[in-house]
């Protein structure tokens, strides 16, 4: 298939690119610049998806930052990113309005307008008890929703909704996966945190694998 | 409620927009610059915002443009907007890949942002066999999308999927909506042409409602 891919540099949308490219798909990857506070990530996209050899592009929609901040810690500079474990409820602190169907939406708008066939996006089952736009019940509205908005069907592909960070690292592991490249941090520094609930998850991830970890966290022990 | 209402400008969300005032909403507007031809719109809707004392912002995604434009005559400059009857075939050179999901998108992140309860739009029957985004099916789905994409329930307002435009027009009339200061051409002149599928829908409108249309058309017969 031609899948548009929506690749923010993390672990998760590079193992889902990498697996994509295994499968044979031509793939064209996409990042989003929203004005989020760890845009660092889009540097990662960029040299990942150089070193891949996949056509990217960064999306700007910095314009929208202000009109959706709310109060996440993502886009609103006066909200602090929590630190602590990725399941805790302060971790909806990190949550962006509504950013994944934005996201899911002009990726659509970019394969109807190149004639691709599907879309592809990272969400996995450790997401769901923080992000609302990572339920599969959201993903499944948004399938169909997706095969109606145009008179072409286009195909929402979301090949880790059932399994878990852990189980993506394990792929990515098998696939060589360059994670020494990949941005998790949300706290928007140069280098990864240590503490920050993405930081702490992304640590998780690689120990439940049997992964090396290659980052290089700013705090040693979380 | 608390209503964000999608607005162009144009005489359906107009008729919207003055008849969520005349139910009693609390109303923010946007509009949406998106690259289009036609952009003369937000003028409008800027100036009918501010007749009728409503909080108004135009969301700048104009960096949207080129990663959307496909064929579309109305964000590629290249495609000519066609001449017609708004119904044939032809007008579909018109669809903007997918626009009408980018823009509910970023009205449910803003709704979310700013604490609101609702996002509101103005499909109407008539444009079903044209723009895939505007179909009742469509529709549904999105109400099931939107519904699940934050921990708070937003809910989807389409007051006029099952009307036509005759019977917006005649709405309209009842509620003293200011039909002349709307905009619909999507020829991107400074006055409407008369001859553009939506021109040609406008002058079709009024007349089967037995309205007044106030347009003053370049060309003085479809």
């Amino acid at each position: 298939m031609r899948v548009v891919a929506i690749f923010s540099g993390g672990m998760d949308s590079t193992t889902m690119l990498y697996q994509l490219l295994a499968e044979g798909h031509e793939v064209k990857a996409i990042g989003f610049d929203y004005g989020q506070r760890h845009a660092v990530e889009l540097k990662a996209a960029k040299a990942i998806a150089a070193r891949s050899q996949v056509a990217y592009e960064t999306v700007d929609l910095q314009s929208l930052g202000p009109i959706i901040a709310g109060q996440s810690s993502q886009v609103n500079p006066n909200v602090e990113v929590p630190d602590g474990h990725y399941s805790e409820d302060s971790m909806k602190a990190t949550v962006v309005p509504n950013r994944n169907m934005i996201m899911l939406a002009v990726a659509v708008a970019h394969a109807i307008s190149i004639d691709y066939d599907a879309i592809c996006y990272g969400a996995h089952a450790g997401d769901h008890t923080i992000y609302p736009d990572c339920r599969a019940e959201f993903v499944e509205a948004m399938k169909t929703s997706i095969g109606l908005c145009d008179w072409k069907k286009i195909t929402l592909l979301t090949p880790f909704v059932d399994i878990s960070k852990a189980d993506i690292a394990a792929i990515g592991g098998r696939i060589s996966v360059p994670f020494e490249m990949t941005w998790s941090c949300y706290k928007g520094g140069t280098t990864h945190c240590g503490t920050c609930g993405t930081c702490v998850e992304r640590r998780e991830a690689f120990e439940l694998a049997g992964i090396l970890d290659p980052t290089g966290y700013s705090a040693s022990t979380s």
